[in-house]
């Protein structure tokens, strides 16, 4: 088909898109212990931000709830901010039974303090343990509790990292896990440019080179077609 | 003196600042626990840079030593990016012998883990505790190390701010401190205007209204002039 070819030029359309309802997550969370201290992660929330751009840009309903990072809000998009993950829970709990898809970027702590300080902890001499409780797994919960939403999970591993997408994929009910590899240098956390390799229910797996993350924003909504056409 | 007058004007001038080699501490430090997770504090750094940049201005030779922040360098000022407290132990260290001044705004982590994981560490079922050892006291060890350089501290406290400060000010020798009380809403952290306390070590305070934290940049760097004068 000879029309095929203008489908690929250089304004890009997923119809399949269209006023669908997609929530993205993105960002890292902060865990406060005190006023001052906090334990946190190296997401930058740029990968988030990409994808709730591009799909904005093609006609979806996009709210994106957010951890503390320093980036602009995307024109069009809904934006939740939140700091840590029972926050992040919260903002995404109520949401979750109107929408058409999830993309789950955010860096979610597992860990959080399992006390808060209402003033800073002066220092003493000797060392001194941070005693920590398992949060809400959030993806996991919105894999039990799937409908018709399609479900995307991310995975900042450093090894391992084909074996773990695929339990990921099972145990947690998704419909695609992306994977990338935080070891490498000028990919990644903080980075403009990241290597991903996305993962499919199907145990079907894309590789693609190093790219800017607007760039593979647009390939990761790509790679949605199927799911959102039933035949996923 | 009808020519005082003319010294508060719109083109402020400090001259004891003219050609003396300044070093600013800024911004957080992050400990790292593994490639993802670190532990850091609510620091944004405003107050370092703009007191870098007012000193700059005055003619002083800044370096300006920065834990991770989201900030532009300010014009003619040498900047060294740091991560932890040890790395920024490591960069003060060398330069402490030949500055006249240093002004440490930097919010340094108190303790590290005492572990740095080269992989991400799985999440686990169950409560987990992360062990940590106090870091070097930097602000301590410049004081005990003081020849002729005039030291300068900051104190983030939410509560005994001014009993805190006095007593910081004999155990680590210093020259001043400046206190901020990082309880009240839209001062301190990550803002842009900031309320403190100058406490001097003749035991004189100075409290300024709540301002930019440029502003307060300039007022600190005005109370440093009996110390230049050598009548501090």
């Amino acid at each position: 088909d000879i029309f095929a070819f203008l489908d690929t030029g250089p304004s890009p359309s997923l119809p399949y898109l269209k006023g669908k309802k997609i929530l993205v997550s993105a960002g890292p969370t902060r865990e406060i212990i005190d006023p001052v201290r906090f334990l946190s992660n190296r997401s930058s929330g740029k990968t988030g931000f990409a994808i709730a751009q591009a799909a904005q840009t093609q006609g979806a309903e996009v709210t994106l709830v957010t951890g503390p990072v320093e980036l602009p809000t995307p024109p069009g998009v809904e934006r939740i901010d939140v700091t840590s993950a029972k926050d992040m829970l919260d903002a995404i709990t109520p949401l979750y039974d109107e929408v058409d898809l999830v993309i789950k970027t955010a860096a979610v702590a597992d860990y959080t303090p399992n006390e808060t300080f209402p003033h800073k902890v002066k220092k003493s001499d000797g060392d001194l343990s941070v005693n920590m409780v398992r949060t809400v797994d959030i993806l996991g919960e919105l894999g039990r509790r799937k409908d018709q939403q399609i479900l995307v999970g991310f995975a900042a591993e450093t090894n391992k990292v084909s074996e773990y997408a695929e339990a990921k994929i099972a145990e947690k009910n998704l419909d695609m896990i992306v994977a990338n590899n935080v070891n490498e240098a000028g990919i990644g956390f903080a980075s403009d440019d990241n290597k991903i390799t996305i993962f499919r229910r199907d145990h079907e797996s894309i590789e693609y080179d190093k790219q800017s993350k607007e760039d593979l924003a647009y390939h990761l909504l790509e790679e949605l077609q199927p799911l959102f056409e039933g035949d996923g």
